[in-house]
């Protein structure tokens, strides 16, 4: 019997994986934990995953909807991917093989702003008819003796989905470090109309929660217990691109400071996941703003630096993301980054409220972007879908500073992230205001589409681009009277796009 | 004298609007007054615009950047624009003249959502390299013994121009009925990085704020008296499209009350300007909801009407925009209508942590919507602006129900309102959950696009459209065996468009 188990009624509850998942019935809502990799189920849902290929077998469906946090691992959309146990997937997916499935169009996916998914459940949308969902499976540290929870590396939407779901599972999972235990802060946000009062979180280091979650545990349907690590993605060097644009960023910053208008410690600091995201934090632990605030999604290896350094006085984030070279080292120094990292749920880091009080500094990848300064953050030539848009929306609608950074081209210059009309559009012109390359930084604030294109064609595109923008925009200009406020010539608007899906590369041919 | 300047050291500063007017140096970046037609200054703005002319005479440039609110009426957007005195328009214009110049390229434009505007001046976004503006031009109703103001019929983004102005000018319009005193609720949203707090609103009649202004008296730099009515735009009788528009609404709210989704009492109602709109206030006042507040941008006659019967107990709004019917209406029972309007600046009215807090309803009308739920609020053929994308998007992102309403096609079926890709996207598919024909009301949450691209064709587009958007969806789909997430064929994405602006008809030959 594992020692995390403090709440004598739970005990009695532990069973094996598969002995929960046989809990489950075909066609089942379940609200998963889970985000960016870490703290999401292990166990149940390959079990889940193994009933699905013995039902099948018998010639009898089975399939769930799977609500999540975010991201989570391969023993949950790996396996349910492959299995195709999965009918619905909501609100985010990372996963390769899930994505296949769901771009081949054998799962339905519904891409979702991070702070709206806990959101939506509680009003009842991701419901049966009773608007309850059937089963929360989270995963969590430890069980304490009055029930409550420790939650693990994330804390995703679980308030959420503990909220509204008939039943729980819960997975304690021993590979985490117990001591995590005080770095949550779980504020629930109340779910009904009228109900809900404002967010008391005035700066990034408040903490106005609870460090557990206390539980109806007469719900509990099936305690399970793991030993299993998260999905920790290995640590990459910045490339000498991503180190540009992260240098655009800090001469960006060096100058609203230097305006008057950003104080020298900068307004908290939101960051995206990936290299380029992790090469702005290398920068920025290399430069000279000292006593940073982070208020973010994800803990990466960057993040840690600017914790180790100094530089960064409190990183409040939903969920970590770091290498095992990372996670080694907060296992090492965990009782000094309990002092410095607030884990809170994501209808918490990534809400609207908070962000615009706060006056955030969101930094996000982008997929593609258009000259007038709408971005594609999820698809592939406007069809399939890459990951997701996550927390970018959430953070791109409501910071004072809304910036999306990507190298300007890919495949060898053969594909531009500088086109004419984004394929999928995920942020608007209404909110997008810096636009990164290794080229430059195109600060879109205060100007019209046409000083926009201008902008960005010159600051981002790479140089071989710049004639075939420039030569689409003047002749959008010239074409006819009507409509100077942002020219566009529909008939090519898509033209790099189709050159691309017919030779392989955007470039028009000599 | 006017009876309406109390202050003794502003009576001194009494001038004629052109002598207002002839403190504005060429280049001068003002913020104004005025939300849909109602509280603009009318009097230095045609000074202004008849200056440009005389210094235009005398070979000398005059222009200036023009801030307001939102709309404007004649006396502004059309005087100033027919005379291109403006270089640079913000965050809204709804004047045919102004826009004519603006998709004529003679003026520069940036359309952003209303909530943004205050927020966005006061970081410094569009200021002096010193981060203020030159002059606040504000219409007020009256000026207090103590230099405090009372607004006029709306309040806009009067409070960020006076925080960051140096220098004032006043128009004091003796047409607005001072009985409207006490029907502001100012609370000024502080503009500076860490220093905002929560928002105290619980509810839609909440008062936070106060019902005058304090200002800096030695900024005023003129006062100007005026007598001069609003932009009162005639109101008409709903239409049988719009009737049936309303009821496919009404019929979806009752059926999540039924559901238990929604109380018996709604939640606040935001409720966009325009025909459509008021014609869902006529069914709601028609209709069996009662005790329902609403808390949205502008009170339309629709809005008095279920005040009147009193089916809705407040109103909270930042603008009237009323026929020369309702004004008479609304003048003769101004100290009923006290107790049952709260006026709130925009960056209150519309702040997304309101919106998110109360869980608005909110309905906004649309330009065209493509089958996977992507909204064009703003552009025609993706190139020339209409009005603008005002506070939709502050309402559609942050509230409980996103709808989106319009008659299924225009022109004599010429336009189909539902389009495989929309042309310009101001709303994406992460937040639009409702979209409403004459034909019925496309319920989008929890679904998929492919989903939701069923629910669009079936539930909204036009009978004749329907088997067009099919081809167009069932060759995407079948296309490869990629990116069958969102099905596209960008060669014919924009199709209909192109063929329309060829031949004015978006139909394809027979």
């Amino acid at each position: 019997m594992s020692d995390r188990i403090l709440h004598k009624g739970l005990k009695a509850k532990v069973m094996s994986a598969e002995e929960a998942a046989g809990l489950i019935p075909n066609g089942a809502i379940l609200g998963m934990s889970g985000f960016t990799g870490a703290g999401y189920p292990k166990a149940v849902p390959i079990a889940l995953s193994k009933r699905a290929i013995e039902e099948r077998m018998k010639g009898k469906p089975f399939k769930i909807t799977a609500l999540t946090g975010a991201s989570t691992g391969p023993e949950l959309d790996q396996a349910m991917g492959l299995t195709e146990s999965v009918s619905f997937r909501f609100p985010y997916n990372g996963d390769a093989v899930m994505r296949q499935k769901i771009n081949e169009g054998v799962i339905e996916y519904q891409d979702m702003h991070l702070s709206h998914a806990g959101s939506l459940v509680r009003y009842g949308y991701y419901g049966r008819p009773d608007n309850k969902i059937d089963f929360a499976v989270i995963e969590v540290t430890k069980i304490k003796e009055d029930g409550s929870l420790v939650f693990s590396s994330s804390c995703g939407a679980n308030t959420a989905y503990f909220d509204v779901a008939e039943k729980y599972i819960l997975e304690v999972n021993e590979w985490q470090d117990e001591r995590m235990e005080g770095m949550h802060d779980i504020l629930g946000v109340t779910g009904r109309h009228g109900e809900r009062t404002p967010i008391p979180i005035l700066r990034a280091d408040d903490r106005v929660g609870s460090p557990t979650l206390k539980i109806d545990v007469s719900k509990v349907a099936a305690v399970v217990v793991t030993n299993n690590p998260d999905r920790n993605a290995p640590f990459k060097a910045p490339e000498a691109d991503h180190k540009r644009i992260a240098q655009h960023i800090l001469d960006f910053l060096d100058g609203e400071v230097k305006a008057g208008r950003l104080p020298k410690s900068l307004t908290p600091l939101q960051s995206g996941v990936g290299n380029i995201a992790n090469a702005v934090l290398v920068g920025l632990n290399e430069g000279h703003f000292e006593n940073m605030m982070s208020y973010t999604e994800v803990i990466q290896d960057g993040m840690l630096d600017l914790l180790d350094s100094g530089k960064l006085k409190i990183a409040s984030a939903t969920a970590f993301s770091v290498s095992p070279e990372g996670q080694e080292r907060f296992n090492k120094n965990i009782d000094r980054y309990r002092k410095q990292i607030i884990l809170r749920p994501q209808d918490v880091s990534n809400h609207p409220e908070v962000i615009r009080r706060l006056g955030c500094i969101a930094m996000n990848g982008f997929v593609e972007a258009d000259i007038y300064g709408h971005v594609n953050s999820t698809h592939i030539v406007g069809k399939g879908i890459e990951n997701g848009i996550g927390g970018s929306g959430d953070f791109a609608r409501n910071s004072a500073y809304t910036i999306f950074m990507s190298p300007s081209v890919a495949k060898g210059g053969k594909i531009s992230a500088i086109v004419p009309f984004a394929s999928h559009i995920d942020h608007t012109e209404h909110e997008v205001n810096g636009i990164v390359t290794e080229y430059g930084f195109a600060d879109l604030r205060g100007k019209s589409p046409k000083q926009k294109a201008k902008e960005v064609i010159e600051k981002c595109a790479h140089p071989d681009w710049r004639p075939i923008l420039w030569d689409y925009y003047n002749r959008s200009l010239k074409g006819g009277s009507f409509g100077k406020h942002t020219p566009h010539m529909l008939k090519e608007a898509f033209s790099f796009h189709t050159r691309y899906l017919e030779t392989g590369d955007m470039r028009p041919k000599k």
